[in-house]
């Protein structure tokens, strides 16, 4: 069991949203942010990189996006939706931008295949979040 | 001047966007990723802590995205807009959440005055760039 | 299999270190980043807030200190020990800090000892990894 | 004055440390975060990026670990040495390698020069900073 997981298991609260949903997605968001920061990296040393650029820039992108979402959904004292939607709502569009530039290059690279397959995850996690959110 | 304009000066390419307006935004959001760092810290040490559990919660937040919007703004290669515009929407959501209850604060307590201006500086900069993109 | 594994067995190359403990450093920083955010924002939560000062502000420093480092021992590309040695030391100091007053608290609140745990787990990673650089 | 300065004079509290020499180490840490990020980006859209290759690596780290050490820095209630120490001399070690590296290309490149000097300039706040607190 996640850390995250027995965190929400041990709060005596009742959450804004289903601990079950919550935990799974903070655990695609994590996996997300360092699967595309290890992306990134890895094509920096394909000797092809210069293919790779634009992936490189949304892997960097989505990494950033998914440490900050990773850090607001985990705090659930006086929670906002004002605030924690949108966010949510550019992290489905960063892993969307980023798992169609990886895909491109999974057949090729199977850090790009294993990359885009966490940007998918997080992508499901994120949008089911935000429904249980409505 | 700061090195977000030098470095925008300095590169020999046509941006997205207008060098002025988005040197700006740079600025402002890392001064506000930086004032709402230590509002948060501030608050932690007054003795009335439990009455600024809420503002501490939203500038944690609103520090995290700031900083996430910061580096996604700072990078120009492969610019996508599908990802730049929910990341900054998300940014003055969490500026306008996080500006109005430090304003709240703000008689009371000095720092909570400077990060509410930090936020709202931060707001309009995100705003005008998210102007300049359509 | 976590995907720092899969992205780590993907890899052509040889790396500068075992890809075992590096998956398990990895995988280590990943959840001590996201429990001490989430420590921090239950210590928020709690009525006695006031003496749990101490443990959020650790909390905080050893949650930016982890993902740090977690994304500085991501990237294997042109690996320079001069950087990666330091910040691998100041993660298990920050660690050490912070397990010692979350371990304070484990008694009274499960958080803190979920926390605790986190911590002392990356702090034997960091320490099994940095013997592995020498 | 920048906000760093604003939120330390507005602060009712004796530091740690002396107000000016931190309020210029929080300004050189978010400015050399900024510059890497930029630099590294910069030299993304290089036609010769595959000999810039270590300048975004170092660059990237460096971004972080800088970003970290603001944070860490920009706190001041319960200040723990042990762990603001190491954090500091971790973040002179990356703006040492990452100055070094983006020198090497200073002539060729404007970006690199401007990162280079915001390494340096970073890299001396951080050192004094360290001084101050012995």
């Amino acid at each position: 069991m996640s850390y995250a997981r027995q965190l929400l298991d041990s709060d005596p609260r009742d959450f804004n949203l289903d601990a079950k949903v919550l935990a799974a997605t903070i655990d695609a968001l994590s996996d997300c942010a360092q699967a595309c920061t290890a992306c990134a990296d890895d094509c920096l040393s394909e000797p092809q990189v210069a293919e790779l650029v634009k992936c490189i820039r949304l892997c960097l992108d989505c990494s950033d996006i998914c440490t900050a979402s990773l850090r607001v959904v985990s705090r659930q004292t006086d929670y906002d939706a004002n605030l924690t939607r949108p966010q949510l709502q550019a992290c489905v569009a960063a892993c969307n931008s980023c798992g169609d530039e990886c895909q491109r290059h999974a057949g090729m690279h199977a850090h790009c295949r294993v990359c885009a397959e966490a940007c998918r995850r997080c992508q499901q996690a994120c949008t089911q979040l935000l429904t249980a959110m409505t």
